[in-house]
């Protein structure tokens, strides 16, 4: 695809800057920009890396000077965002069910699905429409999956998940596992705990690859409409996380823990079970979660502590070799006093 | 499942505690149970929750004050348990082999099997009596599956790996991918270190979803019975994990670690090479084991300390702003005494 | 397969000592060596475990006394290796591609590949020479695999990913699934940035069971020749990992994350987005990278701080108990001193 800068100017209902009929062909982030791409300017603090940028024409906030032909809009982000949609449409979904396909006699499919070779459907198992499951992909017994979601390959969901509608699973991702419950027994060993819950998935849901999500107890796991999980995440049983909050990769929840709408969680991060993080809070990459969070709070570290007291700690820690240096020096003063008496 | 309380508590052999006839049709915890459901009291802590349950009867220890109807029973965790498998029992498994599974000319199958669609083994594999390979599994050559061993979908056991009696395996586990090993070579380049060893897996393990255990270079990476292991846990080549030994979420095993029976580990440990960790050790969420573990020791931390030492520790840095400040004070007092003489 | 002593002696160009007439039945590292055994012993420190070990006889540095008979090489460990290869050759490839396999009508194929039952091959999708692909794989539109690569059952490329020569993929990993990249919208929900771009992994990459690799927002993902990653790593979109570099299991990189070449990486390590680490530097396993790392620097911790600091921050901290005792008895010291006035 090659567009003016003037029809891209229209495109984003942005104001053009320099030549308008200069031919863009490709987007590109600043570092990666050649000839022909067009990029775009966060702000202020990235015209440096602009300067070395290969771009021919820039995405640039209305207040920031720029080198070159620009797009002015007031949200550059997102406006590459519509130029990446504009520049590489997804190609048009395919529909239809492969004769490779295992599907159960009494499963129900909406108008519009893609069932790929080797894809199992067991009995009970509902799509609605537009429903996208990729070569693989295991469905167990009386699963739902709302409209318009696509399931990519070698994903395997356990029986009685419930998807909502546009949902993304990622490929190996499992959902509806057993819960890590066991009773201890007398002699030492662990007695398995039937995991008899469910796993209940909102509208708009991004899973990532690889990421588990265990089923309840009793009752249900949930993850609500429009969280996004990166990959290799581990969401316990009987754990609930809340609308459009974001899990980074390889971030684990414990059983029982409730995480609270938009609320935003670095990589790694780790979140002992029975603990309740409010909305919007922040939780730092790689801290331990291990009591309560309150909403809005920001934690960091292992085990975490608020954002203030987090930073005091670390500037008291990368101190102490002049504390230990100014204890030593009032020793010795108080010495020299002394025997001066 | 609709049963009295009187006939429950008779299951249980428990005590009855008020209105015998009442009909239970659920079993659920405290925070989710509603009208119609039994519910457990672990013990006087939770007296405050169970205020604010929907539960209709309450399993509890002999005890701890209730208000409402309840069997008393020693342990009503395990009583829950019980509970659980009589509401909700297990389907009765499904035997045979699905005519689009692959199975070599020599696999031996004892009686009892369900194999599922494009499920695949390989030469040499043997399984004992009803064992069930649900669809997409892969079981590499010469595999060995004893009884009553369950592998869930899209599970991959790599050649020669050994599985006890009663195994469960989670969807997207690997067992038996090459140790991590490689020899740098003068030019800086790594060659690959032949990884010709197997993984012995116990009896009662069972292993979860997205979970990798790899063979040993040499000889044997192994699992004992009744170790539980559960999501995205990584046990590296020629490690062993003593028997009922527990991994939470995303713990880690480098190479050759030797754990000991009974130990229990939070969820995103990790510990280091050619490390012991002893009997009935344990583990906190997110240690960084670096050295050797005693048995019956509990650590904390990364790297990894025993659990007064770490208290201390945390809690000292909590106080180091208070130290900063007792110093300065000092130094004020002292420049003050000296020059008053 | 059984050798003598002289004949293993001459296959590594070493120096026999002791009976070259004893015959070798099996290559074992020194704790679990039995008769008829070769181990071999990495230099001095490991005199202890050698007296305790069955092996019959040993590879030994010339320059270290041992009990049994042993030959003589510069680098035991290396020749292990070459013994492990000689006493283990790997079976010899099966080609041909089984019925069951799907190959979309355009896909190209080098001489001599295998394909298994199950895997599916997309449009457009094209394979080198000596190419082999297990059961359950799935390779999505328009990916190259070069010559000699191997991919294990059930793993999953996305489209477009572009594999080198002498590749090797293990179970479960994911190629090219979408970036984790969102546009917080307005309302608080976050909308998909579209992830165009590739991945690319070069030449001799060994990629663990179960680990995933981004494709780029726009641009490539780029894996360089000879890297080797472990089991359950998290690569982001648009990373640059250098060639020959190291990450151990459960190691993760946000995006845009630049590793320089000959990097090492400890298990569970993660490192912040756009952060860039030097050539030759090594990070400590469980540390979290949050600033760039210089060339050759050893960083530690979390946040990570270079070996030294980290080091004497860590004593420090161990320390902190006796400072706090220093500081008490200063105070009371001054108190002394100012009753007395």
């Amino acid at each position: 695809m090659r567009m003016t800068l003037a029809a891209l100017a229209d495109l984003l209902a942005g104001k053009l800057e320099g030549d308008g009929t200069l031919v863009i062909g490709g987007v590109a982030p600043l570092d990666d920009a050649h000839p022909g791409d067009i990029t775009f300017l966060a702000g202020q603090k990235q015209v440096a890396r602009l300067a070395a940028s290969g771009a021919t024409a820039v995405l640039a906030p209305p207040d920031v000077w720029v080198d070159r032909p620009a797009i002015r809009v007031e949200n550059p982000a997102l406006g590459f965002m519509r130029l990446l949609e504009h520049f590489y449409p997804a190609p048009p979904p395919t529909w239809g069910i492969d004769p490779r396909a295992v599907l159960a006699p009494d499963v129900v499919l909406g108008a519009r699905v893609y069932i790929g070779p080797y894809a199992v459907l067991c009995r009970g198992v509902r799509l609605g429409e537009d429903v996208t499951i990729h070569p693989g992909t295991y469905v167990g017994e009386a699963c739902e999956i709302g409209d318009g979601s696509t399931l990519y390959a070698n994903v395997s969901l356990y029986p009685r998940v419930h998807l909502g509608r546009q949902v993304i699973i990622h490929s190996g991702a499992v959902i509806g596992a057993d819960g890590f419950g066991f009773h201890p027994m007398p002699d030492g060993s662990y007695r398995k705990i039937p995991q008899v819950g469910r796993v209940v998935i909102g509208d708009a849901v991004e899973i990532g690859a690889n990421t588990c999500i265990d089923r309840a107890t009793v009752g249900d796991t949930v993850i609500e409409a429009g969280v996004k999980l990166d990959n290799l995440v581990q969401v316990g049983h009987n754990s609930r996380v809340g609308k459009h909050t974001v899990l980074a990769g390889q971030a684990g929840l414990a059983g029982s823990v409730y995480v609270g709408a938009h609320v935003r969680m670095g990589g790694q991060v780790g979140v002992a079970d029975h603990t309740t993080i409010g909305t919007n809070a922040s939780i730092a990459a790689q801290a331990g979660v291990m009591t309560d969070v309150e909403a809005g709070a920001a934690v960091y570290g292992s085990p975490a502590l608020p954002g203030p007291v987090a930073k005091r700690q670390h500037v008291y820690s990368l101190r102490l070799g002049e504390l230990f240096q100014q204890v030593k020096q009032l020793q010795k003063r108080l010495d020299a006093l002394q025997a001066q008496e």
